[in-house]
């Protein structure tokens, strides 16, 4: 019987959308008020979705304290109350989009989620309007 | 890497559920207070859903003010403070249950995202206990 | 030691801002989108506050049952899938904004809680954006 | 056109975390302060989502009211204001946790819906952090 | 410049209700379904305002770490996954209604607040549509 | 019969908790995560109430089209998508606490009200736990 937990986590970071592939007046263009030059800022909140089989001894697939603490661990103390362009090392070199965002977390957590339990969704929402999900390199796009 | 991306966006209107493939008694049955003569109203919520690939240019997989720009365009002012059996060229002769709006919109937006972003998910919300969601034509049923 | 209870309600109807005492032109300048002809609509929030005095015995200030009972008879029955403009005796010959709406449910409810229970605010929510309050005719405006 | 549609239910109970094939330290590790003696509780959020065609005399996929009157009668009045481990006749012998709920609530309503609706989705939330689902026996895990 | 801080803070707990000043009949009759014998549950939402002058040196009233700390150390890890009615010192012998529990919550920490820091209000949600709030024995009641 | 209206704004932003009145190492003793170097940010929600008579007229306090022109063009402009230590000229020397920023944008908007419209409340909320608020310095302090 295969069940999935979301895990939900928030986090509040800096961010500028900038891109080295771009001229500034392509940045501008592009990313809008996003390109301001100091910055901007979000809550962000993140669902982590795992997915695998009920262990029938504890009712659960996975201990939501373990989840936590590997989402914690991997990404939040990492991100969190962080200017995403320059203080956090897995987001070096990546334009801080969400749709980049969700696909670098994916890497942070994958491998340290227990035996039995796949990662199935990472989803990141930086506003009431806006949100993003990523199901990993081997979900194929129908 | 394929991600998806939800834009959301609001609207308020009037509605009246009735049918004229049933007699007045049917209809009362069947729609109960939402077939009420002179319609009563939702604040909407409309997610839009879409997928394909990161540009590694601008790490989006779309603009979201684009995305954005598109709903509003093709959905939200048409609807948005009108009566959906009287003012809406779109749903003409559609009775306005939720299940009915998602496949209008679908149709309303999916010829209009950019090369590479397929519409993915239609999802409209009418309150906090009820929501419908399309997929499109080729989603087969599981 | 006097607390208060807060009960919430919600009800979904139609209506159309249109005074009788300004010319068309005139209506559709001052409200806008919400003067159109047939109306649009709304999922409306509405938040009943009382104050008194704990009942040692049960730990109560006013039973919740009794409350919403009050609440739902005197108001919600009554305005619940209608359109406002019409179909709701209480608001007859008043225009449906949320101000004039705060007014009348005030008025609506205040005779009818038990003894030692005052009716301290009514607050009405049209929208994620949008809301009202009015708290009696004695409460004194700073 | 398959289309989907959710309906939400809210019911609270008290529940305790306690597995009989775990030593009571055991208990204590795994489940942390959800094993307290006593139990604890929560408000629990239920979405259950159906698929099928869209009627095209109605527009509706099932009545709605009908969907709601289901989830009331095969889930809502047997856990709404009870503790699970103890007043609960089809919870008896199991672990209340979210991922077992999720399974016990597939089996109490997927034999209950009219012909051509489908189960799709059981999703039950304890927390704005936690929640689990279940695509039912035949969802194959990729 | 007298301002206000809100601090929110989260905690779920089983509770019943029931008054060793009726019978049990009575009991049944007051509190419904929330006098079943073995308790139901809720994610309680606490909020605790602050009123006072802003701190020019730092730009606060207080600082919100602190005021988180209180609120845990002297409410949340008190009640947090208990039974009110078993569990918890500070709710000895009195019935674990939101009126009172917003009573013993403004004792519980109105003097552990910095000087010059006044507690303004404690408000208590147990569901989405009932809440209570406490202003304090000096609040006259209008 | 005195009646007053919230309307709500967001806008997201980058800040920084720095006093140019402590050390470095009392800064990040103060505000910890809050006083990193390159900032970190919010999704800002700000609540203005104002509070008048109803025009019998309008059935309106104020145009809500109107109230929110106001909050935009004195407040939102001016800080979305900003550093607000930074890019912000009402904020220049102030610390950029929710607690200041109450204060700077009550005097931001006060004067800008339409004749017999009151100023009531400015209130700010930086995430799900924190807001604060401010009534103005004719407000006495219980």
């Amino acid at each position: 019987m295969p069940v999935e937990i979301t895990r939900r986590a928030n986090f509040c970071a800096a961010h500028r959308l900038h891109s080295p592939h771009l001229s500034d007046e392509e940045n501008r263009e592009v990313y809008g008020a996003c390109n301001n030059l100091h910055g901007h800022g979000h809550n962000y909140s993140l669902e982590i979705t795992v997915e695998g089989e009920i262990d029938p001894k504890t009712g659960m697939l996975i201990n939501l304290f373990e989840l936590d603490r590997i989402i914690k661990h991997e990404i939040v103390v990492q991100v969190d109350h962080r200017h995403l362009n320059i203080d956090v090392e897995m987001l070096n070199g990546v334009i801080p989009t969400m749709e980049n965002m969700t696909v670098v977390f994916w890497s942070a957590i994958e491998n340290h989620l227990p035996d039995g339990v796949r990662l199935k969704r990472v989803a990141l929402r930086e506003s009431e309007k806006n949100s993003a999900a990523y199901s990993g390199p081997a979900h194929e796009v129908k």
